[in-house]
């Protein structure tokens, strides 16, 4: 995707080529964005010629399958090395180059700048980023899909809710539907009931389902894009205090969504959902909201230092949340696609749900 | 874990600190070590002082759990500048100090030296390395808990393999039945079948399981620790030339576990199984083995270039295999815990299979 964005942007530097790397089991954003390849590598975009992926031997066959057509196969003990004498061999000037800053780490810089001495690098990290975060047409289509299938399994959870024992459980079933499919989760489901829910990152645990707010939150990778949607469900019978509380923050979530315009301030955004939290705001202990793409955290960032700008074509979520340490937690997450208006891409029911 | 061990590091070094630190969702695995935590923060362990956390407020409930008892919260915008506030109103000392610079990025470097200004930084990433290489008594009972649940999901996997229909199936059962005990998987497991077989790091994909060998490669994670373990069957009836071919593999495998000696040289091992491979050593295309422990991929290193040595205590995978490209592919795995002599950690049959 957006090879001749990223080669613009290497004219603007005045860059000769991008380089993108990943050693071990992590993928590189920036590669599976711009090449569709998921696997240890490197991936070279220069300014005049068309990209190729290095890859170890291990990895060429799955590398074959990626946007790529040009590929080589590595030594992996030798990875700038073999970078090095491959790109020697295909006269491509490395003089001034585009990375990753975020990406790339202090010990990949040394042996990176063992084999480029003369190399001057430019961080291309937020240049990557906001390129990403309009998403195309062929992107948006991609990710409807994604959605549609997140949509899905999360409802299916939903209404088997009640055949689950223990958070690990529920868990597992919204992790399997996705395997069944084919697709990866995008992130570990958090299932968190009773006091667990206080903690917004909390891992599910092999322990019986307790009664109160239970938050599920959840998302699918489809083709590389990830999916966000977090819904707070009631195991038991809530007060009407509970209920209240519930409504209170469904509200605040619905306005604010209902509020989105193109050029809005994603700070101003963020503080217009602490002033509606009222005395609440003290228990929102996260952003509001985060771009979605090739990351499950991308830009815009909906927080309150944020300069972003809400743009046509971005994807992002909008997340309040209250959180009483020890007692309970609510949040309520979808994701948003701002055309003209907001659309939600996460069509699952928000009244609350008891089960 | 070896919080003093640490220190001595600290010592020997004349460092004043050490800090690791994760910004994001992918865990550092030496905070998962030193701190059993996983989330974001920071982790400073002074030379002299005790250690602590330095979290962002929506992961302080969860930072509660690990073992570090000095916690603070930090706002995660101002990563750097929150841990330097902390550091002086604690007098902690922060000139000369350790870090991983496998897991720090430029763009953390350059924030940590606006802060940090006269700092001096020394690379600890292969102390880390080497100490978690060797593991405790606790570790070890532990590790031994981790594959005594990994054992059990991959048996019950291979024995349910006629009820897949689908590559994808096979794997969502394995994270199924791991998440149902509320484990995470220690990668996304490898089902690759037929062709697919070829491609040693193939994902599992939405089609029906192929005809010919399938390789299942899989782990968990259990309090940390990661356990991996590798098995090949065969779907359908396998031919006379690929029991044999299975068989001249599995010899080797054996043969080479068998062999294992305290000191043994970790290059001689892969030179030795380079050796027994004979003609097929060119479809041999990755490393023989890795450490395994709070990541996937540890010390030692058992490649062709390596200098490592076998010691007690040291837990390893042994993983020969035959990708013919385009045709099919064989691995056999097991992980060794080294004492006196070699203990397999996974106890699951390895004559071949045929569902």
């Amino acid at each position: 995707m957006k090879i001749k964005e990223l080669k613009g942007i290497l004219g603007k530097n005045k860059l000769d080529a991008a380089l993108f790397y990943s050693i071990g089991m992590t993928p590189n954003p920036n590669m599976v964005y711009f090449a569709q390849y998921y696997g240890a590598g490197a991936l070279i975009v220069p300014k005049k010629q068309s990209p190729f992926l290095i890859v170890p031997e291990m990895e060429y066959e799955r590398a074959k399958k990626s946007m790529i057509k040009k590929l080589y196969s590595m030594d992996k003990k030798k990875f700038f090395e073999s970078i090095n004498s491959i790109l020697k061999k295909n006269k491509i000037k490395m003089k001034n180059i585009g990375i990753d800053k975020s990406a790339f780490t202090l010990l990949a810089y040394k042996n990176f700048k063992k084999q480029f001495k003369k190399a001057r690098t430019k961080d291309l990290a937020l240049d990557c980023l906001k390129l990403r975060q309009i998403k195309t047409k062929e992107e948006i289509k991609t990710i409807k899909k994604a959605f549609d299938y997140a949509n899905k399994i999360i409802t299916a959870a939903i209404k088997n809710f009640k055949s689950f024992k223990t958070e690990s459980k529920a868990a597992a079933f919204l992790e399997y539907e996705a395997k069944k499919l084919g697709l990866e989760t995008s992130f570990p489901p958090i299932i968190a009931s009773g006091k667990n829910a206080s903690m917004p990152h909390h891992m599910p645990k092999n322990i019986k389902l307790q009664k109160g707010f239970c938050v599920i939150d959840f998302g699918i990778k489809y083709k590389g894009y990830c999916t966000d949607i977090t819904r707070t469900i009631y195991i038991g019978k809530p007060t009407e205090k509970e209920r209240q509380i519930y409504g209170f923050l469904l509200n605040i979530q619905k306005n604010l969504i209902d509020n989105l315009k193109i050029n809005g301030n994603c700070g101003k955004i963020y503080e217009n959902c602490v002033k509606a939290l009222k005395n609440y705001s003290k228990y929102f202990t996260h952003g509001l909201g985060h771009g979605v793409g090739a990351e499950i955290h991308e830009l815009p960032n909906l927080t309150l230092s944020s300069k972003d700008k809400i743009k046509e074509n971005m994807v992002f979520t909008i997340e309040p949340g209250i959180y009483i340490p020890n007692k309970f937690g609510i949040r309520i997450e979808d994701t948003i696609l701002m055309e003209t208006n907001p659309n939600l891409l996460t069509n699952v029911a928000k009244d609350l749900l008891t089960v």
